[in-house]
């Protein structure tokens, strides 16, 4: 079985349509429930015929020929883990139902099996049986996280990406020189993950200090209610209102002996030890900011650290705390140099939030063929499409906000090779 | 010269008496100044003849038999930086003077040069010189932090412990076999340093994420007023409260296939992400203990991964940061076991906060024999003074609060070669 990209026609997408949903992994993390589906929009095309897969279909293993082709769009889904009800509210308005090897043949529709990883996948595993009937395939954490950050890597282009001096420089990766390298996945918690090859891979590290750090403590610093309000107040902030400098210690030099500038972050929070302010007299955005800066700034070391001890040269990024935010990807790169003398880069991944949920779909196996993971076939760029190459950051619209508080987003996603189309829910 | 260190008579120090100071070093850090500062006691010996003294006498390099020996008490002082004016005024009580080699034969009595280290010794020189009239002599921080660990773990007897599973077990330290080591110094910030030999040193790594961090954010969080007492809360305190296990993600699993317990914190502060609840609804205990932990386990972790990169069989651990805390000891001990997989131990050093300071101590020349650093000479142990080796922890107690708020303490700690008199101002 394939399953094809469409090419990138945007169309609004309604939480409550009917679509028809092929298939469904889903990755419930500590914060955030992260899903993957493919909508066949009540299509479903068995050995298509169009010229532009011939050559797909010259690329099938085992030269089976009779693979079946779905066309059909990549949708990419998230929600709070605390509010699991509206996403099985979500699930259960689709229709989700197996369209696969059987659908033309035997005209048997099944239910999907939905893939499931993280551990909510565990956790919530009653709850999905009961309100939707469904047993949640589990796959394994790590396994899902390493299987999606290889697709992404090896497949899409313009994946990977630099940030330096406030610029992006995408990066192209040579697959034959790609292992191995190191992961860190930075969600609630952080996950450091020695990669050597497909399936190949170790978690050698980690830390608690994530982003369930970052909003955890920042709800109760600032009294901000979401991930994304913390980021936008952190932008606005001064962090050398509250963090002790080399300089202040040192009346303004710097500590050249060591390399330590008089703006170096001697000490996190360090100046509230002293000042006679409680926190109503500090500003939330400059909390927010010395904040992203402490768990930025400690989670490149670590993951550095890591790369040196394994003699890794490449470190990938991802996880939903990144959230392409400036700050903070500026933040790890400068941790990464300035800890590696220079001699390291981090490296960030678009699609950064969706490995473990990308992993469990690679999870999928047809029926028919049950050795073959599913693969999401390039298609040739149409002209109009191009223009759609977007960057996230400035793509990014929320719709409207539910009763629940929740917002309903709609994030266009491009790649070279095709359009997600994303609906989030901040 | 020398200078020794005298048995365990133990007296009641007062800031405002007349000492005569005839040795003094401070470390001027971000939040703390520590003093070590030598009393004669107006009492100046030369050419001791006491019989205990007649093997050091010998061992005395190139054979000079005119050293100078001082009797007299070395004592342990710390202010807030926020407080350097109180520290002037302690020190403006006492007569600050030379009386090494000149005070017997000339009776020339000069004005002591004070030794200074940490980036204050910068900071406030120009304030010791219009208060106290004193230049001070600046010793480099690193350098006299190395040169106090290396004086104590190679001159102290049980100086070094180990604590594990609520025990202290002191560590023999061969010192044929002390080099190389890592240092890691807890202040406001951390700073890690591996140690060749003497004066042989590289900061090779750091943190920010420090004692200052845990006293600034636990002020804003708590509104705690001093390290003591947010120490002291979190001992009373569960972090399950606060803290996100993978028992929470996991609903109550283990995540066994990596070797994360249910009871892991997989995200520090991460429960109050989704918990609807404000600052207000936590007990500042929960908060001081997560706080604790985090920052601990942090420097645990970076620490270790210091020493696996330099091949570093121990670490040590100082800096005021610990204060002999028991929670603080065993979260560090445990990250280091936990992320060496038990190949590695953290060790602590009984003087952990006065390493600077000892080691600016250190660089005193006497006036004759500049080549020679003081040495702290080892005293027979009288009967009276084995009974006074305590653990500091039990024989902390306050005095009286003055009229600034900080607190006059009396400190015992012992060593079996001295007691030293330790004054405190929390």
């Amino acid at each position: 079985m394939e399953v094809k990209g469409i090419d990138g026609k945007l169309e609004k997408s309604d939480s409550t349509s009917a679509d028809e949903i092929s298939h469904l992994s889903i990755d419930i993390g500590g914060s955030l429930i992260k899903i993957v589906y493919f909508s066949t929009n009540s299509k479903c095309n068995t050995n298509d015929e169009a010229p532009m897969l011939s050559k797909e279909r010259q690329e099938v293993p085992n030269g089976d020929l009779n693979h079946h082709i779905l066309s059909g769009r990549l949708y990419f889904v998230k929600f709070e883990t605390s509010k699991i009800e509206d996403c099985i509210k979500f699930l259960s308005s689709k229709k989700l139902q197996q369209c696969g090897a059987q659908c033309h043949h035997s005209h048997a529709v099944d239910k999907i099996k939905i893939k499931a990883t993280g551990g909510g996948a565990f956790k919530f595993a009653d709850l999905f049986k009961e309100k939707l009937g469904q047993t949640l395939d589990k796959v394994e954490e790590m396994e899902s996280l390493v299987a999606g950050a290889n697709f992404l890597l090896k497949t899409v282009n313009h994946e990977v990406y630099t940030y330096i001096g406030g610029q992006k420089e995408y990066v192209q990766i040579d697959q034959n020189d790609l292992y191995p390298y190191l992961l860190v996945n930075i969600g609630s918690g952080v996950s450091m993950i020695k990669v050597d090859g497909d399936g190949k891979f170790q978690r050698v590290s980690g830390t608690s200090v994530g982003g369930g750090t970052f909003l955890g403590l920042g709800k109760l610093l600032t009294k901000c209610q979401s991930f994304d309000e913390l980021l936008e107040l952190s932008h606005q902030g001064n962090n050398r209102v509250i963090d002790m400098l080399v300089g202040d210690i040192y009346g303004g030099l710097d500590y050249s002996k060591i390399g330590l500038a008089s703006t170096t972050i001697a000490s996190s929070f360090g100046k509230a030890i002293s000042e006679n302010k409680e926190l109503e007299d500090y500003k939330p955005e400059d909390i927010a900011r010395s904040l992203l800066r402490m768990i930025s700034n400690n989670i490149g070391q670590i993951a550095y650290l890591n790369a040196l001890r394994f003699g890794l040269k490449r470190i990938f990024f991802g996880g939903f705390f990144i959230r392409d935010h400036a700050y903070t990807m500026d933040t790890i790169s400068v941790a990464v140099d300035f800890w590696s003398k220079g001699e390291a880069k981090a490296m960030f991944l678009r699609h950064e939030g969706f490995l473990g949920a990308l992993g469990a779909f690679m999870n999928y196996k047809d029926g028919s063929t049950d050795s073959m993971p599913p693969q999401l076939v390039e298609q040739q760029p149409a002209k109009r499409s191009s223009s759609c190459i977007v960057d996230r950051i400035h793509n990014s619209t929320c719709v409207h906000e539910n009763e629940n508080g929740a917002k309903d987003c709609r994030l266009r996603v491009s790649s070279s090779f095709k359009i997600y189309d994303e609906v989030k829910r901040c």
